[in-house]
């Protein structure tokens, strides 16, 4: 008998028929004896149907605080509809919303972050033999109100109750069957993984490989939760365990990943003088933006450029916040390029082996791709591309690496 | 400077351009230096569109505490748009849901009562000039789960708020500018009223004129608060006030109304013996179901018949409830009436003036309309007639003493 957290996105429970398909997925676990944990996002289109009503209200953007009040209402209706649902299978279920299921954040609406899991009502709820359904990408703040926890906030949910509750298995239900070398819709080349480390996921995670949400892959990482991305489709088959793996085989190169949400960020004709890259990042930071990568280049006139990237949808944020800057930092100008695609190499071992790197620029070179900037860590090489040339680039390198 | 309950439909704030006006209504007193604690009830079709999900999952019903979870989504959604609304024309709001607001409540789903309502975090925010948006309909139970009020459960939390806060109005918002003799889109000589006493108003709610929810006008009435039925379409007309009002002319007949959701069942051939009655409604009160009009007859053979009224909803659940009983009492047999209206006259002084129900009377007997059953209270005369007559008794009635 397991603990086990299972999470649907909202495409897996988007009508009756999904949602009776995700009750028996849930219930084949629970007659086997498991404990069974599931949390849910909000059904199909539900989100953006509300996130238009609010646009009616006020297309400026409404304040966050009330965002995540109406938002938060499309898990409400999932959750209790699930619940609806294997209650009529014949099993027992009880539904609960974030703040029931002790999900305690920070203040930060619609961004918020997991501060703690109280989950005692969780375990009274399995204790008395239920099948628990709980709101994903919500919580309560200290101040007793709702917050939302952002793009891919379910995942996150689930990792935490896991986390929270020792559970043996998180799985998460994805339209895909785990996770691949690359997108296989687009590379027809792409292969399954049985396994991968927390730290390839995330890279892969963070490159825009969509299978999971990079904040969720951080905390099991952090707390050593086990994941498997599964397919909601074909629920008996196998899907990716992601998880600790200590013996890295060498070089063994994990995947391709793209992300079209970047945008690089240009402060050009900054006068030398100490400190100017914190403030500036910390003046970014301070907006709640995460960058990127950073490259700071010698410009003419013993002037200095810094270039980042942040994800396409903080741009606008990004450049606002350093221009008021302006004054204290005497630069230039800001310019900012959306049209472009971070590709991406993920795997163990990258970094003691460079034939691994120039490999990659092969590919790209042979395919005749420019590369606008580089950046490589541990375990990946990420290279920014005119975004036009995104699905060519992918194919390229990874037929380079894996065909 | 006054503290203003107000409470809105949810016709009235069924689309943004209705939320706007509603907002408008609100801020007009805010900015006269009034305190302002606003209830609203699920936009429009919510409720319906909601109900019709559950349906989809199970026809047969789901189960009552997770029925309550999603409903409580409708007024979720309501409450944060009207905020947005209130925040975009340049005004400070909070929405607040219900256990936010401290509405405890007891545990029966779907039609829960409200124990208390805290009213801390109200008070809290009034204090911080908040323009306070509160969900209607719903609350919290001892277990910490959400619970329902009922038909007409917004009016209550509305009263409930009053009372707990000593508002020193409670403004109900409707498509009707106040309480009428009758129905005046019906009956073209009907009157609009400035004044009604609670106990005119609960009969006049009770028999169907559905301006205000029975629940909510009982509750003004024990905790002395002052009511006004307003239009939100015409926002600066004065409406009907209702409050206690001690100096009673005679006889003054306030309305006729007509309710439609009555079903008479009639259990037959009773042994007469002590305690028949008794063992009767308390079974149908165990199964929350309000008995209105209770008729005992002697049937033929030494037995008795007792024939009572409830509301046509719940008349499947009293048929059932009394057939439980028949091993016990060994009746004939049960039969169950859907087709009959009741229409009341209401007024203060009814019973020190026979010559109000004989006029009643003749006024349908002129009419050509035939009476079931009659009932009559200090302040009431109801009749239950065919429901195909209802509106022709209506009118009938009224003209007679309004014409």
């Amino acid at each position: 008998m397991s603990l086990i957290v299972k999470k649907f996105g909202g495409s897996s429970v988007a009508n009756a028929e999904k949602v009776f398909n995700v009750a028996n997925i849930i219930i084949e676990d629970y007659k086997k004896g498991n404990d069974v944990v599931v949390v849910v996002s909000a059904q199909g289109d539900t989100t953006d149907d509300l996130i238009d009503k609010a646009k009616e209200i006020n297309p400026n953007g409404p304040s966050k605080r009330e965002m995540d009040m109406l938002l938060s209402a499309g898990e409400q209706i999932s959750i209790s509809l699930l619940a609806m649902a294997i209650e009529k299978l014949g099993y027992p279920a009880v539904s609960l919303l974030g703040w029931q299921a002790g999900f305690q954040t920070d203040s930060h609406y619609s961004i918020a972050r997991i501060k703690k899991v109280e989950s005692e009502r969780i375990r009274a709820e399995i204790a008395k033999k239920h099948i628990v359904i709980v709101a994903g990408f919500q919580g309560l703040n200290k101040y007793d109100d709702i917050t939302t926890l952002g793009r891919g906030g379910s995942d996150t949910s689930a990792v935490a109750i896991a986390a929270s509750m020792k559970a043996d298995l998180c799985q998460i239900y994805t339209d895909v069957d785990g996770v691949y070398s690359a997108d296989p819709r687009k590379v027809p080349s792409a292969v399954k993984m049985d396994e991968i480390s927390y730290d390839e996921m995330l890279e892969l995670a963070t490159l825009g490989a969509q299978v999971l949400n990079n904040r969720s892959v951080e905390m099991a990482k952090k707390y050593n939760v086990e994941l498997e991305v599964r397919s909601s489709l074909e629920p008996t088959k196998r899907g990716t365990i992601v998880k600790e793996i200590t013996k890295m085989e060498k070089t063994l190169i994990k995947g391709v990943a793209k992300d079209n949400n970047v945008a690089s960020i240009s402060v050009v004709g900054l006068k030398d003088s100490p400190g100017i890259a914190f403030k500036i990042f910390n003046k970014v930071a301070q907006s709640k933006i995460n960058v990127d990568i950073i490259l700071q280049s010698i410009g003419r006139d013993g002037t200095k450029d810094i270039t980042f990237t942040v994800p396409e949808s903080d741009a606008e944020a990004a450049v606002a916040a350093v221009n008021e800057l302006n004054d204290s930092l005497n630069f230039q100008t800001v310019t900012c390029d959306t049209s472009i695609t971070k590709v991406s190499i993920v795997g163990a071992g990258m970094e003691s082996n460079p034939g691994i790197a120039s490999k990659m620029f092969e590919a790209l070179s042979d395919a005749g791709i420019n590369i606008h900037m580089i950046s490589t860590s541990e375990i990946k090489i990420s290279v920014l591309i005119n975004e036009k040339y995104a699905d060519a680039a992918v194919l390229a390198v990874h037929d380079k690496f894996f065909a």
